[in-house]
């Protein structure tokens, strides 16, 4: 798949720039770029656009677009309001490729801003131009001096050099970024901030980065996807190139739009669909800044173990166990060193600990070679993907730091495959003589653990096969409405998710047949397209044991339902005993298109909130990770003695519906609640589902609930 | 409760030493502590104790303690073993009332070193010596130039003044959390490590500080607790005083030990019985070393705010976010501004988003009056405890900070009472002048709303009104050895926990006459001594229906009884409807006795560890904020539509067995799983019950399980 994202090199790579806007005072807007450029000695070339002035900053002025000598590969534009939006213009029909739009008073305003804003894009659009903006504060590309930009942020220092990419959406955020960054010493040569995203996305920019030869490592900072096919086609850019993509994603906590939203998505949350876009990809989401820049620091070493290891050598028995906490935390496996290693440590250090953690005590100092023996047997024999090695204030110490290094280094050399990290509090020039050898150094050791168990995550995803095949989606025909709860089982049937045994039946002597043909108890069900909500008016009999009951019930259940109601008659179902209730569903996002979701069934989905998602379709193969996710998996695991569910029935049925999902574009959401599970071999079912039709979505106040087969 | 840390006194605030085993090389074990000691201007008496020499780096040595001049108050001892043993010995028959003992090779070697361990410190109590170690790195006490400690850790700097002390188990981690505070500015004038523990323990070094006034912030870091009585009352010290106690313990991932713990210890994990009492003294844990000391740091203001509440004021709308979704995170609530506030700020400046966070866009900077004008405004209007101000590098900016420093400056001088934190990004020595001010510095907005949530936790538990009273445990007579279920309910419902009602039955009849008295459907489970885990031999029927089921399932049950079991009948009981299912327990943890526990019932207990613990005994308040913070607690609460569940009724009974588990030293455990919660006003029932008692300790392997009547 490819975007075009290489239509963005004229935004950030280009031979030559016109300011609109142009301004002499270098404090202002339409200054600070071009003092900016000319101090960083941006080589190509430079056009102050102002009909109001002959010269700028020294530079001679030009009155108009269709002045300039040449076009332009690039223009600012930083002349208030509608000028904004004929500059705009006046550079796609002089075939300018990208323009860097500062002006506020859009979308982010009011309506008419919103308006004004779709005419600037549009025009944009009309002649092929890339524009970055409105709203935004610019982007710097600092190895050709490029800086369309009008942040204060250089007045402490200018970007490092480095192959770091910064992507964000808001401007002082992404700035504020390159600032810790530059502060911790390293290097962000691009750094490009979105604004409004009238055209150019975050999605563009990512791309543009993986696809970029001065890149390595990408840091995204997102607030919102905008552009669900573009945003994939970049994480597959960065994917494919072996480009960590770091993102940190804020709005965990804004679930303002839940209530107009179905069911499933109230639980799952726009920003849970994020996470598991991220996931597929294999970009890491940063919880904080500074865990971004941790990850993006050891990223530089482009070093991403598959299936990674963690092996630790400690001064301090006590940090070992916390460094064991946080590796367990955050899912890093530490295996034991080999037997026969062990033997040989304690036999160089007798009351080291030499299982993993390796506690070599403070007797490593004493010992001339012991450190080197230590690391190596560590490197060779435990094959560990990951060396962490806490030394704290040792690794800073005049005496015994020396020899450390050098023993270490060594090491470290024989297996350059290898991230090494230091865990030590050192002076910044030791610390930069730690990185210069080639080690990654973390004074907190638990930042350390979670880098390095993103690298492994990289690794991973690098180095994933290719997804199984989704299965076909069997044609069906949706209704023009939300269908009733018997015709929606009907339907996902159709689809290829098998349904528990049931029978709609307008009359008594109907159920009673009904019943008979499965075997009693069976469960009774009101059947109205008005009654979404059946078990709050006591529309659902459980455990119905005899005809004389099934008629009984019948008349009650004829009774409970609220006049004007529509009645079809009653839903007769076999009883399912013994199985292991999951929820299952479907909602459409409006980035990212049909997502299906799986989780503990009943109650527990919604309290619990323990769910697995995915974006539709996927194959049996990934529909089995996602259940084998969920922290209840151990229910469907033959916990407690109880025999195994029939996981593989219930990964072909959720599979079935999210190609279900994906084919069906009409399809608001699904929630398929309960499917009984039942022993291995036995297969699920379906017991209860709700299909929300494209028609319903104009009533997100009145949507279908679920009830449970028991 | 006074638990006598004041005789600690002479062992951290001293004013003579002698140093048995003294060494004239300031680089050698009993060397180093002299040269810091001489260095850093300890006033008091230093006696050299070595019979070989006669002067110790320039200084009389005395050949032995019998010699010296006169009862030191402490003495370090750093000569090898039986030595040592001999050392402590004559420095209590002198007098001396503490000792610091470096020497290894003892408990933490083999059973030999228990051994000589054991007699050392019988000696130690003998004289009523406090003694710290062996195997202990040793303490120090900067504010009197005391260092009977032989870390190389000042080679790179000695402790800044302040205010922080540090209690760790680990000499190397204990230092190495100096030397990190101390490459932060802050001042832990106090470290004291304990190593082996074999007297002084961490909970006499914390409740030390708690009583101390040299130290108003406590940093500990633990393996594990030895002795809970001493801990809880150092923790209480703590909290009588007003000091915060920010606790690292590790060994999360360590459970070793479930295999020979009980069933309910091995859901909870000893780690979870320390955060238990943890969170009931208002001990802060934290994750890692730079989040303790974040808090640490926050601490030295010594504002802890009750019911805290935090206003945000940035220069990014996304930083915003992402502040409110770390608060969320951790449950730190920012409420929003009130509305006549709102307006007032649009009037400052029209596009900012006056309502918490609070935007106030780069516009503020160039207004001469708005950042004090907001910030007045939020601490006024908006009443907030905690102020946190995102300006990012503004906050470093040379043209811009002294303005916005000035004016915030003034409003916090107005508002001493709250919490005043800048996250900027600022050279070294511009945070200096920041914190000078009185300002709170970080540069991570993230780990500034850890900092500021743990404040508020502080102040919550110095506000805490007094517990409940636990209720008075009935006297109930305990077996010999564990019962059978029928009679766990019988102990428990004198115990007053209310027990589903049920008759041991011999017979058919008498189980026939049972289930006609309780009504049908009933439970009917085997009932045998030897046969705790029923359900696995399927010894458990539901839904027995009418009598002929009775008859029926009475011979089945025997005749599902392993052979050479005793048979003591069948238990019939009501089969309780519309409950929700939850599970209680008690487990004796060997630091600090019975500990109670609810969750959610059934297979939830184990699969999902949504569990909430307290020491007992307790009362029905605690009881029920231990229930209401279940993650699962929406399911007593209504949800779904559900009635809700009788909250009190549960509560009352989770407090009675937390009387009962307090009352019975020889109880070892207790499952009371499931308890039927019925709807508000109908009560709560144990459905099944194991008890533990002392004698089956000794087998842990063959324990009673437990099963649900459904």
């Amino acid at each position: 798949m490819s975007a075009g994202f290489a239509s963005l090199d004229a935004l950030i790579r280009p031979r030559s720039i016109a300011v609109i806007g142009a301004s002499d005072d270098p404090a202002r807007i339409g200054g600070r770029p071009i003092a900016y450029m000319r101090e960083r000695g941006f080589a190509g070339a430079l056009y102050p656009v102002n009909p109001n002035r002959a010269a700028v900053q020294g530079m001679q002025a030009f009155a108009d677009v269709a002045s300039l000598p040449e076009t332009p590969d690039v223009a600012i534009v930083a002349v208030p309001g509608e000028a904004a939006i004929q500059a705009v213009e006046a550079l796609g029909a002089r075939g300018t490729k990208a323009a860097v739009v500062f002006t506020a008073g859009f979308a982010e305003v009011d309506a008419a801003g919103a308006a004004a804003q779709g005419r600037m894009v549009a025009a944009a659009k009309r002649h092929g131009l890339r524009l970055l903006g409105p709203n935004c504060l610019g982007l710097f590309n600092d190895a050709i001096g490029f800086y369309p930009i009008f942040s204060s942020s250089f007045e402490s220092g200018w970007p490092l050099p480095g192959r770091i990419g910064i992507a964000s959406q808001s401007g002082a955020y992404g700035t504020h970024v390159f600032a810790v960054a530059r502060n911790r010493g390293m290097g962000t040569p691009v750094c490009v901030t979105t604004g409004n995203e009238g055209e150019v996305t975050l999605a563009d920019v990512i791309g543009w980065m993986a696809e970029s030869a001065e890149i390595d490592v990408i840091c995204a900072y997102a607030e919102g996807i905008r552009d669900g096919a573009r945003f994939l086609a970049a994480l597959d850019a960065a994917r494919r190139n072996r480009k960590p993509v770091v993102i940190m994603k804020v709005g965990r906590s804004a679930l303002g739009a839940a209530a107009a939203r179905s069911h499933t998505a109230s639980i799952a949350g726009d920003d849970a669909v994020a996470d598991a876009v991220f996931a597929e990809f294999g970009a890491v989401r940063a919880r904080t800044t500074e865990e971004m820049l941790d990850i993006a620091y050891a990223a530089q070493k482009r070093i991403y173990p598959a299936g990674n290891t963690l092996g630790v050598i400690t001064v301090s028995g006590g940090a070992g166990v916390l460094i064991s906490d946080a590796a367990e935390a955050v899912g890093l496996p530490m295996p034991p060193m080999p037997e026969a290693a062990q033997a040989a440590l304690r036999a160089i250090i007798p009351f080291c600990a030499p299982r993993n953690p390796v506690d070599c005590t403070a007797q490593a100092f004493n010992l001339p070679s012991a450190m080197g023996e230590f690391s190596s047997c560590m490197a060779r024999d435990g094959g560990y993907k990951s060396c962490l090695a806490f030394f704290s204030q040792v690794g800073g110490s005049r005496t015994v730091a020396p020899k450390m290094r050098e023993q270490l280094g060594a090491v470290m050399r024989a297996h350059p495959d290898r991230l090494w990290v230091l865990s030590v509090i050192a002076a910044p020039e030791m610390v930069r003589t730690y990185e210069a050898d080639g080690f990654l150094v973390f004074e907190d050791p638990t930042r350390a653990v979670v880098a390095l168990h993103a690298m492994g995550r990289f690794g991973d995803a690098f180095a994933a096969a290719p997804p199984s095949p989704p299965p076909e989606a069997p044609r069906v025909e949706l209704p023009a409405e939300s269908p009733s709860e018997a015709e929606a089982k009907r339907l996902l049937a159709l689809a290829g998710i098998p349904c528990v045994p049931e029978r709609a039946c307008a009359t008594p002597d109907e159920a009673v047949e009904a019943a008979r043909g499965f075997g009693f108890p069976v469960v009774m069900k009101i059947l109205s397209p008005d009654i979404p909500h059946k078990s709050e008016i006591g529309g659902v009999l459980l455990g119905v044991a005899d005809a004389a009951a099934v008629r009984q019930g019948f008349a009650t259940l004829l009774a409970r339902a609220p006049a004007g109601a529509r009645l079809e008659g009653v839903l007769v179902a076999k009883q399912v005993a013994g199985a292991v209730e999951i929820a299952m569903g479907l909602v459409r996002d409006p980035a990212f298109g049909s997502v299906a979701m799986v989780g503990l069934g009943g109650v527990f989905v919604e309290v619990l909130a323990d769910v697995a998602l995915r974006r539709c379709p996927f194959g049996a193969r990934e529909a089995e990770a996602m259940i084998r996710s969920l922290r209840g998996f151990a229910l469907l695991d033959g916990a407690r003695g109880r025999p195994r569910a029939d996981v593989l029935a219930l990964a072909r049925a959720l599979a079935a519906l999210s190609a279900f999902g994906a084919s069906q574009p009409g399809l608001l959401s699904a929630d398929v609640n309960p499917v009984m599970v039942l022993p291995e071999g036995e297969g699920c079912f379906a017991a209860d589902a709700v299909l929300e039709l494209e028609a319903w979505g104009a009533h997100p106040t009145c949507r279908p609930g679920q009830e449970g087969l028991r």
